[in-house]
């Protein structure tokens, strides 16, 4: 393994849930919006934008949707926008029609663009000290979502990231061994569970070790279990409408 | 602006194309895929898998599609997978239904799994001095892509990831000003063209210092042009089906 600062902190990362009372300096938070701006986009169109919650109340209508009472309590909270907006002004502006901007294909270059720059901005924030979780949970309620931060159509709010100085010190959470993510030419398609058994027991340790009073679980009883099963249609079924009502991937049928 | 090495080498960040004739080592690759594998991932469900492509014809196959001479040519190339296969086998060797792994929602999950990991993976590798191109290309005929990597459903290559030495210094490709991109709590839809009239003169610049002898663009000129216009349909518009015949956010209609 090679190490250096930026990769220790890399493979040091745990997601942060509990903030001190302080709010970001207006030079980390330059710092971090230079960071995501310098990522990577696709074919230089750029199509994220970032809108920082600073109004209480927004950020209260932000935790009400999330059901996370950290959402929106200490540090910052910044909401990751796809934004095909700007490049359908500049077109319309310009005299053009909106071009592949309803597309999927762009749709997902957009969606791409911002994850990208998320996940930028998250290293840069953990490079300064600082600690971030990222937030699907704005997305429980994609409609109400777009409604309470007055998007307009061509963009779709995506992720969330609060991120401030750490209050707590997590254990670090075991990932999947690399046998069962990164493969040579070929994807294996015998993955059998019972491989997993190992993890399983180092996930189940993980818990145990991080709150002894709750119900402990493994690895594959919570992809068997309530992440993934079906229940009751909700507020978070209506993703795929919510995007073709702002006007993106129409041409999915 | 706050600076330390990560953050320096992201303000500094640089698509790379040109590599030197030289392999990955085993221990480079190994820590890239120690920092894929530690990304944040969306409730824990790590749905992505990384293809690394040694074999010729393999990286021949997905330079075809792609249309870019340096893909699969100098450096090693990384296929990231929205992989919601592993988490289907779970739940189906335990004797579970697939629950909601075919709905948009645990699709898009996938996706931000799978590029968050992605950025991580390369800002690795630039803190490693080296370089990387992200391939968006690799979806220019998705069915295609998928069939030559034998994938199985409820899988989907999302981005390839082409990373090496660097045999090429490129200039700093300046981004839109934050003004457009970072906002407090209101997003601004009086977005006007002539705004921009002195970022268009910088890119403007850029594209005239990296290559005198070809045409010379601005940043909206390029969002009213090619990029974005309406063509003939070709594979690259096939994505939501191939998604779909992949078992993929099922529930989007």
């Amino acid at each position: 393994m090679i190490h250096n600062q930026t990769i220790d902190n890399q493979l040091n990362h745990r997601t942060i849930r509990a903030f001190k009372d302080q709010q970001l300096s207006a030079d980390q938070l330059a710092t971090l919006y230079a960071a995501a701006s310098h990522t990577s986009t696709s074919m230089f169109m750029q199509q994220f934008s970032i809108l920082h919650l600073t109004d209480p109340q927004l950020r209260q209508a932000v935790r009400d949707i999330s059901g996370q009472p950290y959402v929106g309590a200490n540090g910052d909270l910044l909401i990751f926008v796809v934004d095909l907006y700007r490049n359908q002004q500049i077109r319309q502006q310009m005299g053009n029609d909106d071009g592949r901007l309803h597309t999927t294909d762009i749709f997902m270059q957009a969606v791409e663009d911002t994850v990208l720059a998320l996940q930028n901005t998250l290293v840069a924030a953990e490079s300064m000290g600082l600690g971030g979780v990222i937030l699907g949970s704005i997305k429980n309620d994609p409609a109400r979502l777009v409604k309470v931060l007055s998007l307009p159509k061509m963009t779709m709010p995506l992720l969330g990231l609060q991120v401030g100085i750490p209050d707590q010190q997590p254990q670090l959470k075991p990932r999947l061994p690399l046998d069962f993510v990164a493969f040579d030419n070929a994807y294996p398609t015998d993955f059998n569970v019972h491989d997993l058994a190992d993890y399983d027991q180092r996930v189940h340790q993980y818990y145990d070790l991080r709150d002894a009073n709750r119900r402990v679980d493994t690895f594959t009883n919570q992809i068997n279990g309530a992440k993934l099963n079906l229940g009751d249609p909700d507020q978070r079924d209506e993703l795929a409408k919510v995007l073709q009502e702002q006007g993106l991937a129409l041409d999915w049928k």
